[in-house]
């Protein structure tokens, strides 16, 4: 049976970090809201089962994930179900807790990315929290960029298994998360990426391996890959970006 | 062996999320930044493991766990690994998952917490960020807080197994990090929280349930729970407070 993916149509939000995951296992999936509603799919299926007041958990948000009878939240906690069954797990036991904690991590960083446009509430425009929103992204260049980035080389440098993966002597989900992260952060601040490679150099060839492989690249120029736009967690707005210090 | 909890000293933090379930289920655990020096505990033993460059993924921040070989990062993930272990987590290994994505919806809300009074760089003062704070801290009590709880005590209510948890028929580990989400929530807000037991009856019923266990009662009357404070997450800054809406 297929997998169920439910995420907002027309960005690539967190959803994409689960998509990666499948596209690169090449599983079987169906993307829900973006479905058709004569088939019962779409946005509204997807909002009927968020807002369900029979269903046992309903998830708070989207990415939520239906197997058979199961519906997992949370894209960390989704892809710590699907990481095994995908073959994008270490085998080690002890090594998938260690994938999680970089994974949660990572989501650390997507919600500081997030931040950087909505720094003041999540309900209010970006237009209404503009000044903040510089402040705060220029933290975020200047310092939480640099602190986040050199902690994830020096995870790849110290991982005495591999350094082309950060966990493992394989690749893992955690390093296509880590691909999406990177390049969502070109996307949204390039003045303050240009000189990432660098500065970073073993991530750099991590985004560029991961772009490379077969499925990934083959996805990434399908139509299921939406483009950045300004709905996503990435936004380009040039106000917020500038050369990193 | 004991369980190594490494945490910074002096404050509740993310760290009191595990030490609930450890202390819950008497389990045997070393408090490592606030042991002794000469006994190669304290916080120096605690930093020279996060700037260790010889451990495979040293941990981006505290908490973390030893236990064993194995170093666990991330809180979520920490009560994930230990939930089975101490008997908190849900019999049924699809219930883990579901767990596991309460467990992230709560760290959700922590951090948002923490941004109610650091919306705008988490490395200035708080002094230097007042006026974005309390616009910040007034959108999550008018409109986080609510759209969190109701949220949570609906999960509550669809539990079929059980209206006292929000997971499975028994105790988890979900329900002490809901109890101390409440209670650092009427910590740090307790004009926004005055009326919490009328909106949110099955939440309020289990913040008193939990703190009622003889093993939680014991724990918060004795000197290893650390009073709330201005430097953990949870701040009572009168400012920032107000009437629910």
């Amino acid at each position: 049976m297929s997998y169920e993916l439910y995420y907002w149509d027309g960005l690539q939000g967190r959803g994409e970090f689960v998509r990666l995951a499948l596209e690169e296992a090449r599983a079987d999936y169906i993307e829900v809201a973006r479905g058709n509603e004569a088939q019962g799919l779409g946005t509204g299926a997807m909002l009927a089962l968020l807002n369900s007041k029979r269903e046992a958990c309903p998830p708070f948000a989207p990415p939520f994930l239906r197997d058979g009878n199961l519906l997992i939240s949370q894209t960390a906690n989704i892809l710590f179900y699907l990481g095994p069954k995908l073959g994008l797990a270490p085998a080690d036991e002890g090594l998938r807790y260690v994938a999680n904690g970089l994974q949660l991590t990572i989501a650390d960083v997507v919600t500081e990315v997030h931040d950087t446009h909505h720094p003041l509430a999540s309900g209010l425009y970006y237009e209404d929290q503009k000044d903040a929103a510089k402040i705060r992204a220029h933290d975020f260049i200047d310092n939480r960029i640099p602190k986040f980035m050199h902690y994830f080389e020096r995870v790849i440098t110290q991982n005495y298994q591999s350094d082309a993966h950060l966990v493992g002597d394989k690749l893992t989900y955690v390093d296509l998360s880590m691909f999406q992260l990177i390049d969502g952060l070109h996307y949204a601040f390039p003045r303050a990426t240009r000189h990432f490679g660098e500065h970073y150099p073993l991530l750099a060839a991590l985004h560029d391996a991961v772009a490379a492989r077969p499925n990934i690249a083959a996805y990434l120029t399908s139509e299921r890959r939406l483009a950045y736009n300004e709905s996503g967690i990435f936004r380009h707005y040039p106000e917020l970006d500038k050369a990193a210090r």
